[in-house]
């Protein structure tokens, strides 16, 4: 109990970091151009410079038919280890095992890595779809993601080239896990809860980082800063709003702030997984898993994402589940609360849709200050007001553009 | 993870339940009559009921001189067991050991149980003082109670038969640990915390019990109903208000409450690791340590019962300590809130002394419903009313007499 160390990485005494640096990088990078070249996905690019920056300690490279099955249908790789989500990587054509190939990032031509072809494999993506998502509709995102993806799965160890523009992009944010574990060991730190956001934070977030808080050394804000759907709050306006809260209404020295380079899959339970999994990797002794975590639409009940970690083999995942339940703020209670914490009806309760949220927001409308916290609506309402603003010039050029049809 | 079953008692697979039953304890009461007698004092009486219904797993009697040295000195009885507070029988002279001895209340001359005497000895009580308490200053509640134990400490296993008034007088309330699992268990709960009660819940009780119940399965809400240092709330009143605080803000489902029939040692960090020692017996995980856990007056750092958690060594103790920090209203929060998640000056907490709190009480003045519930309030200040009617009585029967020694 006295013990300071942290928690070991997933499946591995140490992170397994497959960025190359210096003198390495350099004579790599010159063998990448003669390299036949391949192009990755957003999504691909970030699982990428997660294995290079040890995020996804124990994996080496992309995966194997054997891994990616057993992924799938029972969430193990070939050899035992857990793992919730297929980390592959697909092409038009099959590449000869052996094949050594320059992996480049397809939204900036950057080359990204190199890759040592073991096995190329071609997979029923509904079967994928249907064990990680538990849907192959195409509606759902992360399902889309799958099913577009090429019709060979290529499989090879990984050597890493660049953690693209995110350093740069995202200076203050990104962070690597050798980072945030020395940040944890510095402070002394020995359990800390990992809070995954890919929203604003408002007071239901907040209550929920300030529980993990008290009962833990403290807190690391992870957030996503690779793609989401379109219409969600993009990374930088997210950032400034939560900087904002942090600033006004948290102790600084009980937060770490990170910043992950994933695409969001959506995959309800299974990602909520790969949140512990990575989170072990940055560090992070706990993971909070609230209400729909990592959900979209209608696809997962509330509460699949903490179901799929009290279902999980023993010895599965070092990395605990902070589970906490449906928050709101409760009039009668005078405060924020749950449902495991308040016995009072709906009635005496402030919920706000998402839907009645951005109406207001983007019209101008009152948010009570125990929805949100005034400085983070200020926040929000600038950027919704850029974006009428951008709506106002497109509708105002495309009145012009018909008037002059009219003519 | 996926277990349901509860933790075990301390140091054994099952509660050691040394109280007799049925015919087993007809006869050993017939033998008690014959048997010479010692007189209990409360605290000893206390701790034998204790072992009767197992809350002092797995102690088969009163500590013998090994027993005691090694818990005042390292917290360790001669087998290596985790204990930190010597339970110990005190009388004026030694008994020959095999002698067995009729132990009768001294509070109600009720025959208690039966002992066969293993050893008599003669401590050095202040060093047990300075050991368990940390100071020998006769000031101290607890330390007087050691001080004027009798000169010899009699060993030896003991019997059980009576739990005396307790499941009579807090009958609802007073709870066996066989009890309490029960209940855990019909609930499915694996993860418990316990809240140690001997003071009326007041919006920080009821913040840290919430904490708890945010993080566990559920909360038992534990309270002592032994006996106090005068001036302390009496346990009927405080288990008053707590059924109201519950009732009221508390969803039901989510608490069970108890009560045990221990005297307060105030000894601040070592009786908070006996608190989780028993609390474990009675089937909980967690055992919350807030801020100066079972002190008394300025004996004890703020977080010195934390600290002793932290100190503990590798398996002593299964039950896992919940610390929390000090916790208040902060207006600039608008929520309760505590030194670890609130970042504004004190000008903007509401702290409350306990002077104040009293004076408001029984002079009526207001206290904030930041601070407690306004249920809460009318029955303490109920409580304080008859005190003062006690009090007038009391004054207007001396002013009589000065009147009549007058005439």
């Amino acid at each position: 109990m006295a013990e300071s160390k942290l928690i070991n990485p997933h499946g591995s005494e140490s992170l397994k970091i497959l960025l190359l640096e210096g003198n390495e990088k350099a004579e790599e990078l010159k063998k990448a151009e003669t390299l036949p070249k391949l192009n990755l996905s957003s999504r691909e690019t970030g699982d990428l410079i997660m294995m290079g920056i040890g995020g996804f300690t124990p994996l080496e490279g992309f995966m194997s038919h054997d891994d990616w099955k057993g992924v799938c249908s029972e969430m193990k790789m070939k050899d035992g280890l857990f793992w919730p989500i297929p980390i592959t990587l697909s092409h038009n054509e099959k590449i000869n095992p052996g094949t050594e190939l320059c992996l480049v990032s397809g939204d900036t031509n950057e080359f990204m890595g190199t890759m040592k072809v073991s096995e190329s494999y071609q997979i029923d993506k509904k079967f994928e779809c249907k064990n990680v998502f538990t849907t192959d509709d195409m509606e759902h995102p992360g399902v889309k993601m799958v099913m577009e993806q090429k019709d060979w799965n290529i499989a090879g160890t990984v050597k890493v080239l660049s953690e693209s523009y995110f350093p740069e992009e995202f200076k203050g944010i990104y962070q690597r896990p050798s980072e945030s574990r020395k940040i944890f060991e510095e402070k002394g730190w020995r359990t800390i809860a990992a809070l995954q956001l890919r929203n604003p934070m408002h007071r239901s977030h907040e209550y929920l980082a300030k529980i993990a808080i008290e009962v833990s050394d403290g807190l690391y804000i992870h957030q996503l800063v690779g793609k989401l759907k379109p219409g969600d709050i993009p990374a930088d306006v997210r950032v400034n709003c939560i900087n904002t809260l942090v600033e006004n209404y948290f102790l600084k020295e009980k937060v770490v702030m990170g910043g992950y380079p994933l695409d969001m899959r959506y995959a309800g339970p299974r990602e909520g997984l790969l949140h512990g999994v990575f989170r072990q990797n940055f560090g992070c002794s706990h993971m909070i898993i609230g209400r729909d975590h990592a959900g979209v639409g209608d696809y997962y009940g509330p509460f699949d994402a903490q179901d799929s970690y009290y279902k999980l083999w023993d010895g599965a995942l070092e990395c605990q589940m902070l589970p906490i339940d449906w928050t709101f703020w409760c009039y009668k209670c005078g405060g924020m609360a749950s449902m495991k914490t308040c016995p009072h009806p709906k009635e005496d309760r402030l919920f706000l849709s998402g839907t009645a949220l951005r109406k207001a927001l983007s019209e101008g409308g009152d948010i009570p200050a125990e929805f949100s916290r005034p400085e983070v609506l200020t926040v929000l309402k600038d950027y919704y007001a850029t974006l009428k603003e951008k709506v106002e010039v497109k509708m105002h050029g495309h009145a012009t553009g018909d008037a002059e049809v009219k003519k």
